[in-house]
This record gives C-alpha cells, sequence and structure tokens, in this order.
C-alpha cells in the first residue's frame, strides 16, 4: 500500500465520519480523474444506494439556483441534511465554473447540514457525466440522505447528467410556450415533476394548461408514475413544500413499483458502457502518435488517402 | 461493383453536374452514416479545397438565420453561388431540426444559384459534426464556392462545428455584455468577425466598445489576423457588403499568410482522431452485448465489482 493510497483511505473515513474538508478533496481527486478518482468511486461503491438523487434541469435563466435554494431552506426546516451539486458544462473553453445567480445558494454555505460544491467541464464532455456520477456516489456513501443536482442548461449533456436522478424536476417559466428554440419535447420526456417557477408573473395559467396539454398528449404505461406540475416562487420559496411533495410522493410510487430500482440499474449499465467507451477513447489517443501517425496523416493532407481509409490503416491491428 | 455503388456514383456523377435532387440525396446519404456514406465521402474527398466555408454562429435569438439571409442576398448580388447548411444540434431526443425563424431563410430556396440544407443530430453529437465536415466536402466537391455553415446555440458541440470553417463570424447583439450566462470567452476565441447584429437597437455603440477592449486585452502574434468587427441589420440587410468585405480580407490574408492551409491540415487531422474514436466506440458497442455483458453486469448491480472494475473485466483482451 503506498503513502498516497493510505492518505485517501485516511480522507475517505474522515469524509464517512463527517469531515467536510475530507469530502471536498475526495471530490477534488474526483473531479481530476485516474488512479486515486478510481481508489475513490472503490471505496463508495458498496456503500451506495441509500442517498435520493434529486436532478433539477431547465433553460438558463429559469431560477433553477433560486429555487434550489428554496428546497434546501425547505429541507433545513425538517432537519433533513442535503448535498447539493452545481454542475455546469457550459464553458468550453475557459473550464471555470460560471456561477452566476448561484452565489445566492451561497446563503446557505456556512450551514453544517448542507454541503454545495460546483463541478464545471474540464475538456471531456463525457467526464464530467462519468464525474457527476462519481460524485453523487461520494455523497451518497459517505451518507448524505438528498443529493441535488443542478445542471446549468439544457444541451444533450446538462440534461442526460440531469436525468441520471432518482427524481427528475424540470424548471420552466410562465412564458415558456411561447420561445421556439426551447427542447421542450426532450425536457418535458425526462420531467417526473413540472416546476412553473416564477409563477406570480403573468402566464402561469396558461404555461399550466399548455403543460396539462402536453401531458394529456403523451403516453403512459397504466400505473406509470405521470408527472406532476407544480408552481413555485423561487425568491420567495412559495411552493418549495408542494414542490419537495411532489418529489418525495414520486419517490414513495417508484419504490413501490420497483421503477426505481429499475432506474438506478440502468444507469449503471449507462455508466458501465460510458467507462468502457472512454477507455477506448484514452486507447485512441495513443494509437494517434508517432512517426505512423504523422506518416498516415500526411498522405491524408496530400490526398492519397481519404479520412476514413487513413483511420482504417491506424486501426489495423488494433480492432 | 453492386448496383447500390453503381447509383450513389451515378448520384455523385449528377450531382457535379448541377443535379441538385442528386446533391439532396447524396446529403441524405451521409447523414444516414454507414458504408454508402463513406463512399460518397471518398468520392469527393480528392475534388475538395477550391470551396471557402464561412461558419456563423452565435447565442440563440441573435438572428444568425436573418442575417445569413443577408449574406446570400449580398452574394447573389454580386452572382455568386452559394451552399448553406444550418445545422440544429439542439433536439437531442426528437431527432428533428427545429426550424424557427430559418422558414425566412426559405425565400431563397427556389433561387437555382442557392442551395439550403438543413441537418438535425441523430443521436451521438460527435456523429453530427462528422457528418457536417463530409456534407461541407461534398458541397465543396460538387463545386459550391461558398459554403456557409450556421449553427443554432453555443454549446461545445455547436462551437465545435462553426469554428471547422475558414472563417467563423460570431453574432451578437446590443446588450450582450449584460448577459452574465454567455459563453463569452469560448465565443471570442473563435471568433474571426464579430458581427453586431440587431445594431440599429439601443446599447451598439457600448458592445462595440467592449467588444474592441475584449479585443485589446487579447494576445495576437505578430501579423496574425486581429478579428474585425462588423455592425449588421438582418432584416434590413445593413452592413452585409461590409461583413463579407470583412469575410474576404480574411480569406485574403489567411491565404497569403499559410495560416488558411495551416487550418485545414489541422481540421482534417482532428476529423482523423474523431474518426477513430467513433471506431473505437463502435467498437465498444460491440463489445457490450452477450452472455459476458450480462453476467459483469449482473456483477456490478450486486456490488460484487464497481463499475471500474466491470470495465477492466469487458475489455481485458481487446485493448
Amino acid at each position: 500500500m503506498t503513502a498516497r493510497t493510505a492518505s485517501t483511505e485516511a480522507l475517505f473515513e474522515d469524509a464517512c465520519a463527517g469531515d467536510r474538508a475530507a469530502l471536498a478533496r475526495l471530490l477534488s481527486i474526483i473531479e481530476g480523474g485516474g488512479d486515486e478518482a478510481r481508489n475513490v468511486g472503490r471505496m463508495a461503491y458498496p456503500l451506495t444506494g441509500k442517498g435520493y438523487v434529486v436532478g433539477i434541469t431547465g433553460a438558463s435563466g429559469a431560477g433553477k439556483s433560486t429555487l434550489t435554494s428554496s428546497l434546501i431552506s425547505h429541507l433545513r426546516g425538517k432537519t433533513q441534511e442535503v448535498s447539493v451539486l452545481a454542475i455546469d458544462p457550459s464553458s468550453p473553453f475557459t473550464g471555470g465554473a460560471i456561477l452566476g445567480d448561484r452565489v445566492r445558494m451561497q446563503s446557505h454555505a456556512t450551514d453544517p447540514g448542507v454541503f454545495i460544491r460546483s463541478m464545471a467541464t474540464r475538456g471531456h464532455l463525457g467526464g464530467l457525466s462519468l464525474a457527476t456520477s462519481e460524485a453523487v456516489r461520494l455523497l451518497d456513501a459517505v451518507g448524505s440522505p438528498w443529493i441535488l443536482v443542478e445542471t446549468v442548461g439544457v444541451g444533450q449533456v446538462e440534461v442526460e447528467i440531469a436525468r441520471n436522478a432518482d427524481t427528475v424536476a424540470v424548471v420552466v417559466n410562465p412564458g415558456w410556450g411561447d420561445s421556439v428554440q426551447a427542447n421542450k419535447a426532450g425536457l418535458l420526456e425526462i420531467a417526473d415533476v413540472l416546476v412553473i417557477n416564477k409563477s406570480d408573473r403573468p402566464g402561469a395559467d396558461q404555461t399550466q394548461r399548455d403543460l396539462e396539454q402536453m401531458l394529456e398528449l403523451s403516453e403512459f404505461a397504466p400505473n406509470a408514475w405521470r408527472p406532476m406540475i407544480v408552481r413555485t416562487v423561487g425568491t420567495t420559496g412559495q411552493g418549495a413544500d408542494e414542490l419537495w411533495s411532489a418529489i418525495t410522493a414520486h419517490r414513495t410510487q417508484t419504490t413501490a413499483d420497483g421503477s426505481l430500482a429499475n432506474r438506478r440499474d440502468q444507469r449503471l449499465r449507462n455508466e458501465l458502457r460510458a467507462i468502457i467507451e472512454r477507455r477506448l477513447e484514452h486507447r485512441a489517443r495513443e494509437i494517434c502518435t508517432g512517426d505512423r501517425w504523422d506518416a498516415i496523416q500526411n498522405e491524408m493532407l496530400s490526398k492519397t488517402r481519404d479520412p476514413w481509409g487513413a483511420a482504417d490503416e491506424m486501426l489495423a491491428g488494433v480492432l
């Protein structure tokens, strides 16, 4: 056993005992990737399954952070502990998290029953998705009963991360239906709870009717969960209790009918597939170096080989 | 030679002779992927290099389609032929293109000197990026002198597709600087021309000063191209000539200093790497089937193996 491994194990033990600094360091290790991250994942994995994961997603500006903050307040009012992962894959170049109005959430930062962590992409987006899963598992393993995963934006990766939750809340605003550009179908498809936030603004009734209509047009299996619609005002906390009731109703039903267990199994299967893809990508990077790589690229650039033929040549003997 | 191959070859010959229906069918083949798509790519590749590719990107609502439409009018006024690829990766679930205000562009649809095509993601986003490159090459090969590639949205994939152009125009609006959420740094990083569209609205001067300041803070190699700032009003066509002048100025300089050739080489190298990654992903999908796959997944679900250990086991003997 190396000193490094011992240190990660000590951190893990401390994090399980409630040491937040140790937990934060382990999350940094997960973000960093590599063998040490894997070591954290290996320790966490057998201890997982007790925490409940709520995904919160929606277009930017919908008030997700404020809403998350009001959910935290609601949970703290019931003396529940809660962890929040705020995921921001929107910054492909700078690699830095754009905090924006997330600052508001920091009002909970000094509360020992609340743990908040931002994660931003470092290069590969698939990597962020995997790192988020690992981070969720770590929070679960160290005993967090509620893990809120908030994603910024509604691109494919954001939606994929959000849907990797036990309950997915999709946040919209009054007037949402007017926007041609919103990825409505995709968002509705993953929603277990539909939240009309900023519902004190004009148009909330119309938005509710629109959403109800869309749900009526959707097909659900008999006895399957039908998405609930909840109205909130994140800035005042109004509706946070109804939202939480909807989330726990979803949990109760899906626990009872077995669909939660199925969803969790499916999530792990997808993750395994993603890990395998990442390993192969890593192999691809190893292949694409050296003299042979240079030579084949030059043949392609001089148009004696097309890109697909060049790929065949590089992969010969590997696949 | 199979009948199928002969048919694709006949289509290619027809497309090279100016048959737009044949061109449209070849683009559908490229979108569909597989061996037939590759066959199209192989025929097109040696004929490429004469067309010039202009990428147009920016936040949704910035007026890219209207601006593209005014560029088309400008080029048609100079009797130049032009092709447009409108790329929409924003719809991960439905797989359908969200046309939105792109309808406006259709005023050019009956003009035989204009070829417009929408492409949306079908599943894998990386696949859309590769299909876009193939589509651009096909348009180049059949003799299109100008290929405009317009992307919707500013996520990583959209930005990657847009930057795969010879000249990249980034479209912003007055007041753009107020938005915390915009991926400014990333957009500026790829811009060869910065377009302030809707510049008849208040705040255009301030936005211009902001952009100039950002450019002043950026570092450029001596004699390297410095992004030009152009003001336009897409709805009236105002500024389309200045925008086109900026694009051609960029072309002239980068052709002279060799950076265009470098950029094109780098683009092909990146594409080759992407093709290799896709092949490996395909291999991963092949691996992840069958009894052994089921058994290892079950070990993972029962927590006797963690996901990383399960991946090791599946990849043993492959990598």
